[in-house]
């Protein structure tokens, strides 16, 4: 895509500082407007095909409820199977991978970027971005997010309402604020 | 109503393992086009009349704000003198029961459905879901969600952002996440 | 404005137990419609330069992603450079004051509305509210919500899905549920 030779977007996918350049504050406004008509259209089959070709890439079974939002799409990168309930947020600024089999509660908010911490230099609208990654079979309860930099591992369970600020590995359930393993949760043999 | 005589919604609602069958999937669907149509009438009138039809019973003077959202509708009970502020969801897979004079503030989400915990099982999409039940004079404040199987008596607040994960008596207030008792909440004599 | 003269107005803004007035319910109403068409604009120019009206005071550089909602919008006060990303709720009740360059995430909540503790006053409708008040250069991250009565200085950082239940000082990091201070954060020299 055109985007990828943008050295802001380079800049901002990989976690340097930058500033929002034409062609991304272009694409951003593109994005806006056409998630705005999407997420009126009843018919999910075309609610759902229109989404996903606003994303990097998404596989086969992609399913979001109305409203899904997020700020570019051409950092999400989704598997097959994937399902989000109303109201699902991903801010991608950062790169936003997704593996398969993942469902999302509804209000999940998936946030990539990081203001900087000194007033001066947000003032600018200098940014940061964060990676975030998800492994396969992980289920984000309602209401929960998800900070930047979090990587999760397969089969990772996210209780509703939680508040994830930082990595966990497979097969584990956290809850809470800041987020912590409740139990683990192995797969059955 | 026709959906009570499919097997699979009285398995959905007895919190049995369950596959969505054609009819539960015909209802979701038209709820949610229904949804989406309801939620941008200006009238209020209009919008909270046709809303209240979406549901299996509600009582006198139910207002919600724009956007109200849920799954099928057919779980859902209402009682008397009903507010809700702007982007409540309930995801009534399981039964939702709302006593009279309840108030929730913006943002709050009542979840019923349960995943599967082994992967296998949960992505072939089978579920589970809990009831919810709200006590009269209930005010649940805004972003505050309450989870599967949780009972709330009467004259229960919760605060603002509390995840309540199990049962409340009556009168206390309750914060946090999870949900604690702040303190008791007697009625004035 | 005419609702400044309004008697329950005045209760309303000064922290008294207040019913909504005839005025009152006109501005709402009013409100709520203008703000279902206005979430609906796709040029955000006219999209926030309309939004923008709705509000007592607005400086420059103003800009929300839609949904973006509030109750009068008479009480509230902004700034210049703002932003707040998509499904900001601003229930102003009560007075909210906004400094500059302030940013918000997405699904961020500034609830000024406080019901009676007790069920037989609350169900008449009658409410409190208290002044919320945020300095200047507050970033509040993603799904915070900030309570009623709460002031925040100058350059504090909220948290994503923090829980902002008292006022915080210049220079903090908050999070967590009730949010408590994280770190200092001096500004650079």
């Amino acid at each position: 895509m055109e985007i990828d030779n943008d050295p802001a977007y380079q800049q901002m996918i990989n976690g340097e500082l930058y500033m929002e350049s034409p062609i991304l504050q272009q694409r951003r406004r593109a994005v806006r407007t056409k998630i705005m008509q999407y997420n009126q259209i009843a018919d999910s089959t075309e609610r759902n095909t229109k989404m996903k070709s606003l994303l990097r890439s998404v596989g086969d079974r992609f399913f979001v409820e109305p409203t899904f939002e997020f700020s570019y799409g051409v950092n999400i990168t989704i598997g097959d199977h994937f399902y989000a309930n109303h109201g699902v947020t991903i801010c991608d600024e950062g790169l936003v991978k997704i593996g398969n089999d993942c469902k999302f509660g509804p209000k999940v908010g998936l946030y990539t970027p990081q203001h900087p911490l000194d007033p001066a230099v947000r003032r600018t609208e200098a940014e940061r971005t964060a990676p975030i990654t998800i492994g396969n079979d992980v289920w984000i309860g309602g209401s929960a997010i998800i900070l930047p930099g979090v990587t999760l591992g397969n089969n990772v369970i996210v209780g509703a309402g939680a508040v994830v600020t930082h990595s966990f590995p497979d097969n584990v359930i956290v809850v809470g604020n800041p987020a912590r393993v409740l139990k683990e949760n192995k797969p059955a043999d």
